[in-house]
């Protein structure tokens, strides 16, 4: 890595310890009767097994280039401190925190971030009782969606703004549920094409991931973004299409100790990626068959899944995805440049060497 | 009834009637370009499905007392028209159809408000995908949450008074989770006493039901509702007791006819309620032996239940809870009148009346 992303690497790491500390607090600060205390019953356990739970799964989080986003985006108009981004931030990551412990749910998935998924944090405390477990993680996600929305709510901000970012937040959720929707309905696809997955994309993660974030942190930094709002779009989409590209690659041919999960798991849970569809597009009828059956087919074993690597390499899929990444994260980069005489030179920066950074973490 | 309260039901049955419209109104908005369109892809049916079944499910709504509640609460203060009202409105019944999407995938339910439930409706769309049914109605509810919490963000009242209804409708959000939470493990409990029962009502219904559609009328009309807190509350929790107990009275006694689904379906799903509760602790052995065989099983035949019926009426549990209900509606009358000097004569009239309308309704 060249100095100028080894820079912003730097930079999405300081956010990322400083965020997790706060973080922390925020899920102590809800037991707290001096601070924003929750208001739970008094008698029962569930409750507070729900929070920790849904505390536990929100401090295990990756990267956070999402706070990231939020806080240099603020950092383009301003470089003073700036109130509401730890909230917006606590409220962008308690979203993800909700999407994926439903996710987890749709997907039976038992392990997130390198550990329990929250429904099967639940069916180990209820080994006999997989609907209750079910039941309990339904609300468990339902709880970190309301304190998405609540968190924001109380921060030191004027009305107006706190307004303006509660509003953003709320679209986004809702428009980002959206994209869950037609993320289930693409596995409908036989072979969805590329316009399709940038869709899904764009409303399953680009929007709530990289769009909010940049949006939330110009609205606390007291910036009206809506003159910016197509660059804004063209930067995120691109960002969010070479993310996605890159996860997709790294599910087929990244490491799994170092993504928490096991690999091929897009594969195994019929998931048409973006490596899928190529692979789909390449392959021949042998090739073809492989790979339909062990599309959906959670007891696929991992020697039909080296075949399966090994076809696409062959294919070249592996560099194919890689040069598509490489060239969305460059389109973002381009357009991050534009922005070098209007806003503070270091943040401009920071978005120009993201997306390319986003696209190398563990190739 | 007499002509007061008949009077009271009148002012509900308006407030319903008027609301419905206006509920009908914003589903359309969500999808017309030149109100306040919800940003969904383009592409794909899964999100316009969704987005209908949680408009049917919310159409198809019952007595709509909330809605009268925040009307009413607004009355006490003005007889002026209210701006902000509506929308208030329209994000407590749609955090309803969000509770009722959930507790049906929860509870297993065909049916709901006299129709197919959420996740039955998707289940009749893939016969053969129960898991792609179940993700979507998880979805669908997500869906009707979001849109909650949004809702009010858009009405045209002044910055702050909007944040601070924002902030009530979270914080009742989150806490109605918690009692969502509760109520599952009260079923843990062989049988759990009237104070459990209670707690439950005020978080799982007390809190979004009656506590916070009177804030958010008393909020949206200029009033700060914090000196009437504790008597807010007080009434409050009277109604949402005597409600509950007259709902789980109606669900053993009631008439399956006008309640829009099947009789006994508290004690086929283990549902420990105020009923099923006064029965454990009044039944002799065999009794509870035949409660006990039929609690939480599904395929309970109709003779069975018959024959608990009979047995709880023996014991006077039918005319016991009735008369627990007739003294919590009481209890909250006696607090309404108290604020005839302080605050409007028909809105105050309408809250002493509504109690006992409210537990005298199908009986």
């Amino acid at each position: 890595m060249n100095d100028a992303i080894t820079a912003a690497w730097q930079r999405a790491a300081d956010h990322q310890r400083r965020f997790d500390a706060r973080f922390a607090a925020y899920f102590d600060s809800l037991t707290d009767p001096a601070a924003g205390r929750l208001d739970v019953p008094g008698r029962g356990t569930f409750p507070a097994r729900a929070l920790e739970l849904v505390r536990e799964l929100s401090l295990r989080g990756g990267k956070r280039l999402r706070v990231a986003l939020l806080h240099e985006a603020s950092a383009l108009v301003t470089d003073g401190s700036v109130p509401g981004l730890d909230e917006a931030a606590i409220s962008i990551e308690l979203l993800q925190t909700h999407g994926l412990i439903h996710d987890d749910i749709i997907d039976d998935a038992p392990t997130r971030r390198g550990g329990p998924s929250t429904y099967y944090a639940y069916r180990r405390d209820f080994p006999d009782r997989p609907d209750t477990a079910l039941a309990l993680a339904v609300l468990a996600g339902d709880l970190a969606a309301f304190l998405a929305g609540r968190v924001l709510l109380t921060s030191a901000l004027p009305p107006d703004r706190v307004l303006a970012m509660a509003a953003v937040h709320a679209d986004v959720s809702a428009s980002t549920v959206a994209g869950q929707l037609i993320d289930l309905e693409r596995d409908f696809h036989p072979a969805p094409d590329t316009e399709l997955l940038h869709e899904v994309t764009e409303y399953k993660s680009t929007r709530y991931s990289v769009l909010a974030p940049m949006l939330l942190g110009l609205l606390a930094a007291g910036v009206d973004p809506t003159p910016y709002d197509a660059e804004l779009r063209r930067y995120a989409t691109a960002v969010g299409i070479a993310n996605q590209i890159h996860d997709d690659w790294l599910d087929l041919f990244g490491d799994p100790a170092s993504l928490g999960k096991p690999a091929g798991s897009d594969i195994r849970s019929g998931r048409r990626s973006y490596a899928v569809r190529a692979l789909l597009s390449a392959a021949d009828d042998a090739e073809r068959r492989l790979l339909e059956g062990a599309l959906a087919n959670p007891d696929c074993d991992d020697d039909t899944l080296e075949r399966i690597r090994r076809t696409a390499r062959t294919h070249g899929i592996d560099r194919v995805l890689a040069a598509d990444a490489d060239r969305q994260a460059r389109r973002a980069a381009a357009q991050a440049a534009a922005w070098r005489g209007r806003w503070r030179p270091d943040a401009v920066a920071f978005f120009e060497h993201l997306p390319t950074w986003s696209v190398r973490r563990d190739r």
